[in-house]
């Protein structure tokens, strides 16, 4: 097979777009023309060690059913806990892993704890949920989760004696970020105790930010409704002179949500994300830019992840320390940034009308669309697999389009950011056309 | 970094499922322990064949933004048209085309040709459509294309005339399997003739049937919409004694809307797709499943692709010779079950109601869903990229969920098709509990 | 209060609209300008009888929940069965029944037959479904009936066995058409026999074709449905060269939903109802229609009610007698049209391309809308009250926007169909701009 | 016909609802056992006045067509504005009435002005659009206004001086609240100059508050849209252990909305709205009432109209009154909620988890769903035959499920509200559980 693409003579003339060769300035890169991508990302660690006496390069292990499993499917008893906040397709999760392991693997004992890991804390009082397919048949239509969630941590050791009491050997933990450290603390826990307990994270975060992981089920989803909220800020800015739609996304850490959702409804023009840092004020501050754009165009729509802009609010909270309850709300840069534009264009004499959106709470609790559902069930199935075969202290993710195993203890070194000089927040730059950088 | 999963032990059980470890038999396959997933998948020419003194591993390029472009924005003219039937996400591979052509590289004259490559023979007369940005401002919401669309090809000189008299060097196809035949015959003309007219193909198929791309745009808002067929399918059935729902999917060549959308809505219990032959009758066909599932559960619902099992249709027809117009109708494969269904549950005496549904128009017509949205726009930007480096004969694809040029001509081979002993069948297998031959 | 409209002057130009003035021409009329609707419809039984020594206008009683009832709820046990065809909503009025009677009458005897009047008979063995408010909390976001449905009659005097036999007093009966039939009987046939049950029907038909009641729950979901075929109708028209959209939808007797369908969606251009005949061929028939519009306007789309145009059916199949099984189809209007258009516009040498959509079974499994949620919530609630009041051989209503009480006698004389010169129709006329008649 | 509805006895047995006899006591009422629906309300007013001799009863002019305009159209110019908030279904006014008038009626001048009342007045320099056909064919899939909107009154005399000068003779206002008094005052300023200029309001009003017009365009959206955000309320309350989930929604003076969306998804157990007074301290208020909702089911779905309890937040705010930014927030009948409750229940020591959702925005710019389009569109048309027909000073309304003309005059009397003894208002009591009243 080959794959070189013929071409018309030697480009020659500088591209008009604005990106940049240079790593580390923060503004998003040309692709070289040497850039190339493998066919084939498969390995077999056997030959790789045995044939050519190589290294075997970095890799995953796929994830997939085994020929051989660890687990006598009869004698089996699984244990599974939702922890965290809300995020569509947690019910499809619950439902494929109870499903499939009783229908396919015949293990017919599956513990559901209650409200996250306050489940396995007797104090709390949480009845456990015994599932069986009949019960779950249904729930992958609804949003949350039928075994409830909390969050914050438990205690490692409490925790670990519940699994140890109730002869669960295979526990399923969905979630994200401190649950996944949660995770790693019941699986060294169980390591140190010698007990032979699997630990199978399925990794839970609306905001797309777990290392080593391409990407998180209800993620798709949040990005469709988020796009609802867009399309309503285009309206309303639309529908006035000089209107201002404000939409705040989803994304602590990481403005994937943010990001996505601009690219999937083009008619947002800035996109403030936390990986980022930007001015609001002076020449190549945001308030110019919005200024011009509303003398342009008439009107404007801005999305802006929640953690974006976290400098700013410490500047703005630290002058008004005193008023404690104030302080909290002021934390919220969807809110600080729309009384600061408002302010700004109200200094600046530019009439306007500003419409401000969060629709957070409508999105963590819709049910998965469609390829959420088929993703999220794939996920629980490769981790149904993984624990059957014996694996332990590792997350189900996916790298390169293909299902594979994850240690815990990697994928909590630290969170996935976009890349600023990478493939999507490029995109990002070329569909809203803004700025790369504001004044920094 | 050590991606080293942890084990409880060694797995010594015989898995329950029911795959297998042998190639060639059309069961899916287990995962051996040893497959692996490479970590990094990109590759730099120049280093590798510079440094290494290797030969470089089959690769695509890279797709993006260049640092250097080929043609001068300021006096290029630009062509696109659209071919075959509808799908999702046209409207906003055309919008991205013409906003960001204009608005990032400043190309001011762009020419849409109306009802696909019938556009460019003068004979029939159509008019061009002269696109500018405010005219496409809004398209993405709709389903459809506003340049119109026709099947069938036209006279590859006459519309390298046509091309050549406009002035037009940069030609964008939108579309797949027969349209990328003609691409690459125009590509072809142009490059015998010693022109310098690039050509870049978006591909466009519903099935998600071209070779060399994982994914095509549309397919995933062709699953979503099914799956509501599916839904509708599960009700009527699950309301009557016996009920059985019948659904028929798009997909002549390869089954992969069938498969998906049975993953993303799991009341199916049975899949059946153009790549696994199968048969109705005897002990280990269909029809017995279906009496048994029934018996078991009340109801079923099937899920068939349009291409599957044509070798039944060919023995049905070939008997009915006589009926013209009777024929037709039964070369679908969907009223073909239907009434083979009908018939062989009342021969075996078995009171059931069938309902058959065919949501092929609504899926192709709808407008592209979020994701969608996200995937034809970047593939329009990759598109833009390559054609404005001064590539052509190469179409656009996806890799390992990253953008990639890909030549026409190895993509045009042959139809990409689902692999029965592969990953996504096998997930197909699981979630449905099917068994993975009807007597073969 | 002064409800007088002021006037500019004399209205004396002749309306441009070609509606008529004429009783029985089936041209939709003119509005007379002494038309006037009433302020007050409430009125009081005993003040009219008593008072004013006139004859009681006709009137319905108004339904609600009265100060005192007739059955003791703690005694009481209630009966209820869902029968004929899906209809969005019927989930609903079951969730209703069932958490109202409980917990607001304090009912707990509460029990569903399953698969319609067939659960009412002994030999099929269908065992019942005893109801509780846990039981239904959920279920009205699923279409279907969670006590399944069956069509057609069973015997009478078993039927009313059974409810004397498990001691049921309260009947509900959910059904429309043939249903009512068979509640009018079972009334009968409980008054012949001096038996205390009441049976109380909530009217359902998609087709919104019940006397004496304005709207039937499930209608308004059904024509929301409906549209999204017409979308897709009318992009798929738009996308080729002449392209014709030919969408049949539900309507036996009665062409509710085609005419709303229309209404709503105003992309359509030609709707056809059981009510009106029509014309297909000669100087002003559907064809020669088609053929204009085409021209003019290079696409059409056309709704077909599916009890439309019966009698050119019947000529069709006399002609065919033979093929026993072809009859069938050919009794279906809309694939009648689909080939009676292709072939009328090709013998015209129109080239063209015909889409046929049949959404029925996508319509009839969905879930009620919020509107028909609150309806058929409304409606239910009603029955209710009407049942514990002691009243029986009724069906539910709504008239005028007021929920009332209709004596099933009343409702069975005949079907509702729309008047060629009333409202509906004439806005129908005004949106599509279709000639009142064909050809008649 | 005999409407009688049979009985089986007579009812004896006290109704264990809760409701009353009284009026005046702000409990709804029983349905009396005499109360009866008229079944025919039309009414002609030539026969009435000369055949009977009697008064006229009650009654409105009917809506539609007239045989006779008084407008040529040939010579007509009309203009039309939309001012106030978004509301779904203003383009679908718009599409109608400049599509109608042009092909129905054959009036090819039709001027639309931007950004409401503002557009009227010279100095703002809004440029007018003229409208056609083509202009607006597609533009009912849109939310907003292609018009544009803006708030607030402007000078009646400049706004005349417009509309005589632009020789405009049909002027449509679509909006509601201070729109109607603007366009009663321009109407009659438009009457002392003697000008025969007709202005025809078509109401808009999410909040569904315009006196003697049943229902307006939008409502039925804004609760669909509103039932999404419940949903997601029941999801996040039921996750989490005393899970509160509090749903804000429009209704200034009345509480459709809230009242409607509460049927419409029987999630919620408390609905509070502006026209019920509410006390939330001591034995019968609301936090008692929450207290004791959790401790029996574990969670709780709250929806408050943001009109309702305003004299709680007087009193909050007067304590307050220092903090300005403080107040204007604290005026959010929604926000105070959140805060309040999440206080009370910590001061009783309730461990639990609110939830606040505020869906607003997403409302009010949504398109308008299909009966939403229909009903629309028969307002536009009607509206329109009354402007033809020389009308004028006047509104399109709806009463019992017909089209009516009503004077503005009345109609600005007072805002329409929720009566709570009556039917409306009872259903929600019966749907929720929730008692009359809260401690008055």
């Amino acid at each position: 097979m080959d794959l070189t693409i013929p071409r018309l003579g030697q480009a020659k003339i500088p591209s008009p777009l604005r990106f940049s060769t240079t790593l580390g300035d923060l503004v998003a890169n040309y692709v070289p023309d040497s850039a190339r991508i493998l066919y084939d990302i498969s390995l077999d660690a056997n030959c790789c060690l045995a044939g050519h006496d190589a290294e075997l390069p970095l890799s995953f292990e796929k994830a997939g059913p085994r020929e051989k499993i660890y687990f006598d499917p009869s004698k089996l008893r699984v244990g599974m806990v939702t922890c965290g906040g809300l995020c569509p397709g947690i019910n499809t999760v619950i439902r494929t892993l109870v499903i499939e392991l009783s229908e396919r693997y015949g293990v017919h004992r599956i513990t559901g704890f209650r409200y996250g890991f306050a489940g396995l804390e007797p104090k709390h009082g949480h009845p456990v949920l015994e599932l069986d397919p009949e019960m779950v048949d249904d729930i992958h239509h609804d949003g949350g989760s039928i075994l409830g969630t909390s969050r914050g941590p438990q205690d490692v050791g409490v925790m670990v004696d519940t699994l140890e009491r109730m002869g669960i050997c295979l526990f399923f933990v969905i979630g994200g970020d401190g649950t996944l450290r949660g995770a790693q603390a019941i699986y060294e826990e169980i390591t140190r105790r010698g007990l032979k307990i699997a630990v199978i994270d399925i990794p839970k975060t609306i905001d797309n930010d777990v290392l080593l992981v391409e990407q998180t089920f209800g993620f798709e989803t949040a990005v469709s409704i988020a796009i609802e909220a867009i399309r309503s800020a285009h309206t309303e800015a639309k529908s006035t002179e000089n209107g201002v739609g404000l939409v705040r996304l989803m994304g602590r850490h990481s403005g994937y949500i943010a990001a996505s959702a601009a690219l999937a409804e083009p008619d947002v023009n800035l996109v403030l994300i936390p990986e980022i840092p930007f001015k609001l004020e002076g020449r190549d501050g945001v308030f110019e830019w919005l200024q011009a754009r509303l003398h342009q165009s008439g009107h404007a729509v801005i999305v802006v992840a929640e953690g974006a802009g976290q400098d700013l609010l410490q500047d703005a909270e630290s002058s008004l320390e005193r008023d404690a309850s104030g302080n909290v709300k002021l934390a919220d840069i969807g809110l600080f940034l729309r009384d600061a534009i408002d302010r700004a264009l109200q200094d600046r004499g530019v009439h306007h009308s500003l419409k401000y959106i969060d629709p957070s709470y409508l999105i963590r609790s819709a049910p998965a669309d469609p390829n959420d559902s088929l993703f999220a069930s794939n996920l629980a199935r490769s981790a149904m697999h993984a624990g059957m075969s014996g694996r332990t202290g590792m997350l189900v993710g996916l790298w390169h389009a293909t299902f594979t195993h994850v240690p815990i203890q990697e994928a909590t070194v630290a969170r996935k950011v976009i890349d600023p000089e990478g493939d999507l927040w490029r995109s990002v730059l070329e569909c809203t056309g803004q700025p790369p950088l504001f004044g920094l």
